[in-house]
């Protein structure tokens, strides 16, 4: 046989790997659809127990892949995202009991009516039935994917890194087993091959056989699938997120908002990545704003007219047009000063991801304006970008952040995880 | 040059002129996404009565179509369904006016809580923004399809059949003339060129352009639509709608309901093209609904048992593979005797389309256990398939019916066209 031969043969063969564990994982989704909440609910709560009683083997894996990273060379932050440790593992099973106390979407009446006929129609809440999640490096997103699809009662295929392999084939047999011993499938929750990219393809092609993906990591990751995918898919976490100062902000809360979305944590999806100042208070806002983003270690790429205003200062450096697209997640930030609230908006619109927009104002038509004409999952008024976040929203937890307006946006909790079914009820009822 | 170049050029303009529409579209969805219901209301009443004013000026569009459509020996039922009348063009109107009598969607608060950190959220309903409608014979749908996303504040590219063209410019005339006599964006509502396959590609490749792809129409449409899209799209419409006639039903219940699924409209997606019928009822059911469904002009395709107690009849015939997956559209019906209520229930997730499934029963636990583990947009309990559909849900009118489990399912109205958007009100709210 031909080497082209043969790797067509071994793309067969992985294809239909993947396509049989969706199979496995339909077939445990009609069951996980009817069990109870009591019942996932115990599931939970022992898959916790479980995984802090194996910490032992989960760390032995879990070494395995980070003494691999570490001899490729993996910088250390990647390696620090890789690694468990006993409390991580605490901290994981931790969020698994979260998710054992949150309501149950399933079997939620969403809508319900009795027809001028007597017929009887409800709306309810049943599960997706088989997700798949495509992530990268944590391996701590195996658990709490799988806790979040088995809550709302979804089976879940599992495309992680091949970097953390060894450590999401132990958590996921600890998940097995409990499952097993709670007469549940262990189907349910099961790990895709990870050592070829062509698995993420066969995954989100296996229409008919998955009902979802989810892709969680960098804009890399989510627009590969994205743009694969034939199954129906939902973008998550690309945030340009953009703070806008208003002509009547005032001063010192504009300052302290946008060094808290940008600076409280650099490296999440809510972080602000661009200011923009209108020309009327720049002058009194962007030197103070320089000076306590300078002290957070945040390099401010302005536009002319920014820079201007800054003053000598290291931390500023002048922006290229690439500045007003990035993603940065790191300690930068793009600056502008703009002429009205609505070339602000026009910025946003032109250059933002749909994540979260806020605006630092005190006149009330400016916030009007802003919150309507501003297209994205959030808009805030006066307050960080930082809350665009399922824990903030009182959602318990969350799988991912939406940018997308199909099915879902922002943080999406449990019932995001479902879909609903029409159930009528008749007496021989015809219809006309 | 080439004719492949030549070929290659011209594919490249076809694609920039679907963009450029879609482009113009976004910037009149912005405007739309803040007209108040009241405006909405009024541009609908204002096209429906320029559609009946400029009847004429349609319908002499419209024959030249028709007289096209019948030099190229189309088929007279399809004839039927382009040709527009007098009467069938008050119809459309009224239709518009319906649509102006239903509540917006668009505002609506869905959720809102204050966080405990003081920080008010609402989840509001918001616009799309730009739709895709891809269909084909009918021009009516230009106007339906026009009337609800306009109400639900979103522009929309409508892609229609070619053998429409005449019909379909000259309906989209009328209404773009309302919509700039109401100050309102003419390009709210456009046609995308309709005379070459690759413009459908076009349409549903643009990302970031179009927000949502809709296609109307056969299994053939919407297929390549879906597998196209890279837009996200609903899939609408393919019914493979199955009866179940449980070992408990009332005979007569039984024989109506069938004969209503399948009989009262074949060419419809929730007409039934399959009835499964337990053995222990079998026979004495198969005598009676096969007399029925003869007398209704329905061929039975029977498998082994069905046929055998069927007895003689010109309307019977043995069953075939490919009966099982068929969504005939006609007065034919697959028909098979089965052992249980499980085998039923298989039966359907092997072969159903996931549209609207029917039990007739008088047992309360087989309706639980069909209603339960039964997959589909609708499922109903002695009662006809054929009450799947916005209108008799109580919608007031639908753009299809959403046989996908994400965004939307089952029939889709006004609300299914819109998306939501977090709105945060805070005081210069900090996360820590």
């Amino acid at each position: 046989m031909s080497t082209v031969g043969t790797a067509a043969a071994q793309g067969d063969q992985l294809r239909e790997q993947v396509h049989a564990a969706a199979r496995r994982a339909r077939h445990a989704a009609g069951e996980l659809a009817l069990a109870t909440r009591e019942t996932k609910d115990a599931l939970l709560h022992a898959m916790a127990d479980a995984l802090v009683e194996r910490t032992a083997e989960i760390l032995t894996a879990n070494e395995r892949d980070v003494a691999a990273a570490r001899e490729a060379g993996t910088p250390e932050s990647m390696i620090d995202r890789l690694a468990l440790t006993a409390d991580r593992i605490v901290g994981v099973a931790e969020g698994l009991r979260t998710v054992a106390g949150l309501p149950d979407p399933v079997g939620e009446v969403v809508r319900g009516s009795v027809l001028p006929n007597g017929l009887r129609l409800q709306q309810v809440r049943v599960p997706l039935g088989v997700a798949g999640i495509v992530y990268e490096g944590r391996p701590n997103v195996t658990v709490d994917a799988a806790g979040l699809t088995l809550k709302s009662g979804n089976a879940v295929l599992l495309r992680g890194s091949s970097s953390a392999e060894n450590s999401n084939t132990a958590l996921v047999a600890v998940l097995a087993d409990v499952l097993r011993s709670h007469g549940l499938p262990a189907d349910s929750v099961q790990l895709v091959p990870c050592h070829d990219r062509a698995s993420v393809r066969h995954l989100v092609t296996a229409r008919g056989l998955v009902d979802v993906v989810i892709p969680r990591g960098g804009a890399g990751l989510i627009s590969a699938v994205v743009e694969q995918a034939t199954v129906p898919a939902i973008e998550t976490g690309v945030g340009n997120c953009h703070v806008y100062v208003d002509a009547d902000a005032e001063l010192d809360t504009a300052v302290r908002v946008l060094v808290n979305s940008k600076a409280r944590r650099t490296s999440v999806c809510n972080a602000a990545e661009t200011v923009l100042v209108h020309r009327d208070i720049a002058d009194r806002f962007v030197p103070v704003a320089v000076g306590e983003l300078a002290d957070a270690g945040v390099t401010v790429h302005g536009d002319q007219r920014f820079v201007e205003l800054a003053g000598d200062s290291s931390y500023v450096v002048p922006a290229i047009d690439e500045d007003w697209d990035a993603e940065y997640l790191s300690s930068d930030l793009a600056a502008a000063v703009v002429d009205s609230l609505p070339e602000a908006i026009e910025h946003i619109a032109t250059h933002g991801s749909g994540h979260t927009e806020a605006i630092v104002t005190t006149d009330v038509r400016s916030a009007r304006q802003f919150t309507a004409r501003v297209d994205a999952a959030a808009v805030n008024v006066n307050a960080s970008t930082a809350f665009t976040d399922g824990g903030e929203f009182g959602m318990g937890a969350e799988i991912g952040i939406s940018t997308q307006k199909l099915h879902a946006r922002g943080p999406m909790g449990l019932p995001e995880l479902t879909t609903t079914k029409w159930l009528t009820f008749g007496d021989g009822h015809l219809r006309p």
